[in-house]
C-alpha cells in the first residue's frame, strides 16, 4: 500500500489555522503519539504479543504505563485485548484492523528516524 | 512523493525485538512525538511561523513549552531560527530540509486521525 505524502485537502482542527485543544484530533493524536504509545503500536504491528512478551520488548516501560497504554488503546478500539483462563492466566494484545491502519502509517517515519537519529544525536 | 508502507528492511532499535531505551532513534522518536513536537512540526509544514504565530495556533501550548520544543528541534537541525534585530525584535522559525522531511512523514498519520478520530472518541 502506498501513501501519498503530497497531501493538499484540510485537515480539520490541524491545518486550518488552529489546533484546537478540544478537538478530537488532538485527543487520539495524544493517545498514538504518547510517550509509550508510538512504541506499543510497534511492536504490536509486529504480530500479536503476551503481556510479559510487550513489557520485555518496550525497554524502561513501566507496568502502570503499558497497562494504561493498552487500556487507552483497548478504548479506543485499536487493541483487541484477549485473555484465557488458564493457570497461569495468559492475556494477549493485538491489533484490530484501526488499530493496524494507524500503526502502518507510523512506519514511513520510524524508517526516517532510523536512517536519521545517529545523525541527529552526533550534532 | 510516494512512501511504501510495505517496509519490510530491519529498523534498528525498533524492529529486532527490542527498543532499547539508550539508541539515538529513542531519543529523536521522543522529541517529534512529543506531546507538542507534533503540532510544531505540523504547523510549521504549513510554512515559516513567528513565535506569536505558534503560540496562538497551538492551542494550549505555553510560553515555556513553545520554547523548549523550538530549542530541541533547533539543536536536532531539524527547524531553523531567524532573529531579526529590529524594533520590537522579530524572530521567526521555519523547518530545515531535514525537518521537512520528518514532517512530511507525519502527514499520512494525520490525515488518517482527522478521518477516524470522531468515531473512535464516540466509543
Amino acid at each position: 500500500m502506498d501513501v501519498s505524502f503530497a497531501v493538499s485537502r484540510p485537515r480539520p482542527g490541524l491545518t486550518s489555522g488552529k489546533y484546537p485543544a478540544d478537538c478530537p484530533t488532538r485527543t487520539v493524536l495524544t493517545h498514538i503519539t504518547s510517550r509509550w504509545g508510538v512504541l506499543v503500536l510497534l511492536a504490536l504491528e509486529q504480530g500479536g504479543h503476551r503481556w510479559g512478551e510487550l513489557h520485555r520488548e518496550i525497554e524502561g516501560i513501566s507496568e502502570k504505563m503499558l497497562a494504561s497504554t493498552l487500556r487507552t488503546f483497548e478504548a479506543d478500539g485499536l487493541v483487541h485485548r484477549e485473555a484465557q483462563a488458564t493457570i497461569p492466566p495468559r492475556v494477549d494484545y493485538e491489533l484490530t484492523p484501526l488499530g493496524r491502519e494507524a500503526a502502518e502509517r507510523l512506519l514511513p517515519l520510524m524508517d526516517w528516524i532510523a536512517d536519521n537519529a545517529e545523525a541527529i544525536v552526533a550534532r
